[in-house]
């Protein structure tokens, strides 16, 4: 398979790569890093995205931010930054690809663990999960025929725990690799509207 | 209690306001109805309602808009719809309100079954349901002391099937009386960060 990753080169993207990349063709993409560039937030930059790479059998993004931050400093505008990145950016993924992707492709996108497990600082998180795993569920049965849709939700990433420890006390670490298998599930297999949590 | 209900003139705000109104006192809202006007879109119109209401002990809202369309003509804008005016409106109502409200007192927001089960036209609905519905299982970790979050998470309400039968068969209509039993639980009980699902 052509596999589209955006977000390759991240604490998740890296072990997809690594798990897909043993059997696929991995077209990688991010922002500043990749084959091709890309900024989720910007519609124009996904489709010229699209237009470079054509059709591809799998997109797989493991890129959007969200602001964390105290609630009690929380404001619409700090909201609205998860909602444009992780929340539209990967929606936007998802409509304006439909049109460019193969017969019998799927869209993987990431969510998390926050959805049902909050952290303090973590409300615009725990929101843009939610409305991510929601949308999933409703567009898999709406997709045009052959199209499939999956989010994959990993618990915290331990290579990331360096920097994460001190927020996510009492979790479980998931190795990259191990949250990446979700993702093989996903691309590979045939299910659609699910949300395969790795924790 | 002094109840502010943003909604009340509607399907399910009518239900909420015979099963609350019994036992407490309800200042009703709405953009052209009710007591005191308020556009949840408007951050100022909801700030603006604040003053003009003072402290009250639950703020229950019923109000808020999705656009339903068919996956294949949804795009950014319609999403946004819903983003700006039941996803954002009623988390406004909370990031604004907390500076209003009396002590111990509690937010209740609408969600609704197409979070878990969703119908063709619905994707947007679901979307903006998920990010509710898990929004107020983050922030009622993160409120301010005392203060509650909750959520009600209705069926198709059995009033409004006349016009809403063709998309929701094979749905089991929930009376507006019953659905109000939800908010009568969030606001008379002691429960947080909960999604009451009535249905
Ligand atoms: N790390 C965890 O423990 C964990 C756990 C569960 C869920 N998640 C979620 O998984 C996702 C990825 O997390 P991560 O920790 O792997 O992130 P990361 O290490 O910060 O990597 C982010 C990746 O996305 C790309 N990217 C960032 N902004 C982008 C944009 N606007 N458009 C396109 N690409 C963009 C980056 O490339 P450039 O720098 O080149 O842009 C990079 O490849 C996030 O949504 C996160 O919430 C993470
Ligand atoms: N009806 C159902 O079967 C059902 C089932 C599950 C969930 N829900 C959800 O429950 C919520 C209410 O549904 P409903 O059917 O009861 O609605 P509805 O009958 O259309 O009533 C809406 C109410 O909200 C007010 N309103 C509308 N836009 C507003 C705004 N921007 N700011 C402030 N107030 C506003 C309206 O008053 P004005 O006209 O004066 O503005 C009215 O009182 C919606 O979010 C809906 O998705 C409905």
């Amino acid at each position: 398979m052509k596999i589209l990753l955006i977000g390759a080169s991240g604490t998740i993207g890296k072990g997809v790569a690594a798990e897909l990349g043993a059997r696929h063709d991995i077209i990688t993409a991010g922002r500043s890093s990749g084959d091709v560039q890309i900024d989720i937030r910007d519609p124009a930059s996904i489709r010229a995205a699209y237009e470079k790479v054509g059709a591809v059998d799998a997109v797989v993004s493991t890129a959007g931010k969200v602001h964390f931050g105290d609630f009690a400093e929380m404001d619409e505008e700090k909201y609205r930054i998860g909602i444009n990145d992780k929340l539209m950016g990967q929606v936007n993924l998802v409509l304006i690809g439909r049109d460019y992707v193969a017969d019998r492709a799927s869209f993987t996108l990431t969510t998390g663990i926050l959805t049902k497990d909050p952290i303090r600082y973590g409300s615009s998180a725990s929101m843009v999960n939610g409305a991510v795993e929601a949308f999933v569920r409703a567009a898999a049965t709406e997709m045009p025929a052959g199209l499939r849709i999956n989010a994959v939700s990993p618990g915290v990433i331990a290579e990331a725990m360096e920097g994460y420890a001190p927020f996510f006390r009492g979790h479980d670490p998931v190795p990259a690799a191990k949250a990446a298998l979700g993702y093989a599930k996903s691309v590979e297999g045939l299910q659609t509207g699910q949300v395969f949590e790795i924790f």
